[in-house]
């Protein structure tokens, strides 16, 4: 079998699908994707905010989380979508502005069982990550399942 | 000044007003409390559920940083509150099931800075955990703020 | 094949032989070990020691993963002794005294590909932990080496 | 008081001091140190591989922890000496060669109580590395010992 790359278009489409958001705009904007790196971009919405905070915590791991995700599908194809992550650990920096929130995701390891990807997480226009995550997968195929 | 130690009910309240659910439900129930160790129950419902899953990744992380929250609020009291989670670790076990979600946290260490807590959950009924997270608190008090 | 269970004094006798000491001493003795726990003691020897401190923090973090390593070995037998460590995560609690080392290992998980322990190290005859760690394995076994 | 940055001389000699070898040659090399950012050789020798392996985990680990305290020296002085790794992340993503091996970290938060610093461990002259890690230290100052 071939396994078809599918770019940044394909990718924003497919996770658009995956988590539908509730007002029709899509979650992320996947602006720049090869086999090495990553760019997300999360629009600010007010309503992803927690009281005296800006964008929530378990908003910015599923950040994390999708950006190493969708290295492994650049990779692999959608056949890899099952992957699942099997371990998170993220550091929280500086609290993040009210602003558009960007992802840059590296790719550390595409192995036959695990992926390991590193993603840090900025407020949009500032120089100082907010956030650092390294995102362990676990690679798992379609083609496989039982 | 003294501290008052929040209680189980009191916590409950704080948690439900900091993060009011759109049903006017509980977020989640504070089942126990005592200094070293904390159980929370997350109430199973459709809606927090992704396709082909169940408990969401970032819920399961939301769950855990809770727990450890609540460790600090009822051992240092309510003006402990501002503390902010500095690292979360979590790893992912096994699938959980479309029931309720329990979290068994424990403090490992509590000191002027740092908060270390470690937090076990389960699918209601079952013996094997289904994620582990280690979650570490910067620890700030309401009146040290500036 | 069937997986025999090396027990406490075969495991004790195999790690002295992976990591001969310099003196012909035990790296460690294993205390205890069943199916979901193992307790380690590292003798207190000075020559671990760095200036200023007692016990380094790579001897912490290698007695955390010997006791990972040990539980993966009781349960699939000496076969899996090839697996490696994928990830690890310590949080260092408080400094450990000049005295000798426990370590209590639990398993979390034993999957096929993976598995994943936790260990808390004390300084002998405290309560409170002086480090507490996540370890991930990559399950590997010498039958299905190529 | 006025801080002195120490440059890559002055903070190599530190390290051999503080980490003596039994040989009288350095534990690192110091190839590059600015603001961000810091570069680390540790030469190859024999003694410190375990038998099948090449450069063992606690050595890594070691490496990685010693990229991160450099770079609070660097922009804290030596006064930052006793900070302490607060906690670890590491993994392990294949297997090192037997040959030197380098550490590239860069600063991600220097803040007042906590420094996070991202480091990436290679084998001399190989693209992919073999090993990534984050380092959380509590910054403590020698003038604010008590």
């Amino acid at each position: 079998m071939t396994t078809s790359r599918p770019d940044s278009a394909e990718l924003e489409a497919f996770i658009a699908r995956a988590f539908p958001s509730d007002d029709g705009e899509p979650f992320v904007h996947v602006e720049h994707i090869d086999e090495r790196t990553v760019r997300l971009r999360k629009m600010h919405r007010a309503r992803h905010l927690r009281p005296g905070q800006t964008v929530s915590g378990p908003t910015q791991m599923a950040l994390c989380d999708t950006a190493a995700w969708l290295l492994i599908m650049h990779n692999l194809g959608f056949d890899a979508a099952p992957s699942v992550t099997s371990n998170l650990n993220i550091s929280f920096l500086s609290r993040p502005l009210a602003v558009d929130m960007v992802a840059e995701g590296s790719l550390l390891k595409l192995g036959k069982r695990l992926s390991v990807a590193e993603v840090r997480l900025f407020s949009e226009g500032r120089d100082a990550p907010v956030a650092h995550a390294t995102v362990t997968y676990a690679v798992l195929r379609q083609s496989e399942q039982p």
